[in-house]
């Protein structure tokens, strides 16, 4: 087993304190990552704080991951010792599903291996924890390759908010001649006005902040509106797409109307209860559709694409220590727009 | 003007009874028609009972008509008197917004023109009024050609319950190797049977109904699934497109867990009420739409499909005497599949 230090929730009413813990034997296909970086995505508060119900204690979390390669299988040929590797949501899936044969490994049919909080595919006796630690075991396959050119610390969100909404954009071809929305600037908002405006769209944010919109402005939006105001609201019109990224339970009529025929509303953000829309507004074969982070291949091609038009996500770096304190100004959507943690703090803190 | 027979509500709460009412005059490019059969849309109802609040009293109802052509204006040139023809909902457009120019005239952007109940475009002193009359004035551009093989009575429901279920299948590409459900096996549903069967799909009919089961597989279903059996709906899954016919709010959520990845619930049932979804359920690119009856292009073409595959509606041919009784029979779901009236009976009766 590889000895780990983290930091971990014991309970679900319990803040992040430091734990030693063990993580599975590496295999020949494995790497052995030391951490540098991990973004710190509002999963990771729902998750220890047991909000979805199906949590197991004690957990590290943290699933969006840089570190550096310091040990590999002897049957890994796609990265050597002393490579930058991330890691993000999935580190494992049956490989033979149809979803694993189309690259779409985060819909495995036989249950995909999360970062944190699932058995390990290799080993069932343990249970995965996440990148708030020094390091991490992997199945290469499984790992991704971070440009050169980037900062490492910026890197880290694009493992889940920057696949979460780059994937839907592709998938909804968003590109030049296009009227492109984005609902909501928090982690995933801020990473969706980057990849729709770099695809050559015309972006719009909406936002509930007015304070927002100079900010929105710098990280790739032509125009915001105001989605509080409903003379505003009514005057949205036209968007062929938009990209709906608030998680909690709000009203998605304004936006169904706004689209025009075709259009599509995108929901990234998932609130636990129900949504309501009018069906009359899906007439003119209007779309209602959700999309949920990306296979490896395709997180891959966002990293490249990133790497090329030097795409990261604005950040807020923190110590360790200050986790507790983040994660409530999580809650409070008080950071811009992810803060990620320097993992070098765990060692001499 | 053009003198007519129909029959009328005076009131939302009014029984139909016969009326004598003017036509607007005939212009160069318009037919008249005398009237031979009118099929019986739930529509028809809710406008002459004012359940949607924005009825026109007195009202002729009826958007499913087939008629003889008596008489051409003088730029006529697609059909000569004694052609049968066919009107739907739509009779008249702007003919020039982006819609118009796509053949999707129903979505026209600055107003359509509807069968009934709208101001006429060429004469706008004239409310339009439907067919449960003995004749009609039509622009020639917005009347259909009807197949000289089918029995006209049977082609009077293509021209709306057709052409719902149709354009969606059309718009979603159903066709073989393609796993399809129907919702509800009414006007719209039979329809959507027949389609879909003769696209090639493998199709299900969803139903409350039990007793349903065995005309659900004359009229194209390989499958019934009894919709308040929860065992029956866990077990449905892998669905690429379902057609919901449904107007009456309902759970649409077991609709969205049995589709596919990327597949698509499509409303064509539209309950004024609004509907709630999980929005995990829409995870996996999985799509809820909806769809608006369809051009007079797209009509025109399922109509020649018609023609040439044998397909008209399952009917109950009635006299105009019997429509309240018909009216109080649609509301009850008990019909196989459409009423039609035989419009002869207005003039003898």
């Amino acid at each position: 087993m590889i000895q780990s230090k983290g930091y971990s929730a014991s309970a679900a009413t319990s803040p992040l304190a430091p734990i030693d813990f063990e993580r599975r034997d590496p295999g020949k296909s494995d790497l052995v990552l030391e951490l540098l970086y991990c973004g710190v995505c509002h999963s990771d508060i729902h998750y220890a704080r047991n909000e979805w119900g199906h949590s197991r204690f004690p957990v590290v979390p943290g699933h969006e991951i840089i570190g550096r390669v310091t040990q590999i299988g002897d049957q890994v040929s796609n990265f050597k010792i002393g490579d930058l590797a991330g890691v993000g949501c999935v580190i494992d899936s049956c490989r033979t599903c149809p979803p694993c044969e189309d690259h779409e490994e985060h819909y495995c049919e036989k249950g995909v291996t999360m970062n944190y909080g699932s058995k390990e595919r290799k080993d069932s006796k343990v249970i995965s924890q996440g990148g708030y630690s020094t390091n991490y075991v992997v199945d290469s396959d499984y790992a991704l390759h971070i440009p050169s050119t980037l900062n490492p610390e910026g890197v880290a969100p694009l493992l889940c908010a920057g696949i979460t909404t780059w994937s839907p954009l592709r998938h909804w071809n968003v590109g030049p001649g296009m009227k492109v929305g984005v609902v909501g600037l928090g982690g995933l908002g801020h990473m969706g006005l980057k990849f729709a405006h770099a695809f050559g769209a015309e972006v719009t944010l909406f936002t509930t902040s007015a304070a927002k919109a100079d900010d929105a402005k710098s990280l790739g939006a032509d125009k915001v509106i105001i989605s509080t105001d409903p003379e505003a609201m009514k005057s949205a019109h036209g968007f062929d797409f938009i990209l709906d990224t608030v998680s909690a339970v709000h009203d998605i009529n304004p936006y169904l109307s706004a689209l025009k025929r075709s259009g599509t509303l995108c929901l990234v953000g998932l609130p636990e209860q129900q949504l309501a829309f009018k069906s009359s507004l899906v007439l003119r074969n209007k779309v209602i559709s959700g999309s949920f982070i990306g296979g490896i291949k395709e997180t891959q091609e966002m990293l490249d694409y990133c790497g090329e038009h030097n795409i990261t996500a604005d950040i807020e770096l923190i110590n360790i220590a200050d986790i507790n304190e983040a994660f409530d100004r999580v809650v409070k959507s008080d950071v811009k727009y992810r803060f990620v943690i320097d993992l070098a703090t765990i060692k001499t803190g």
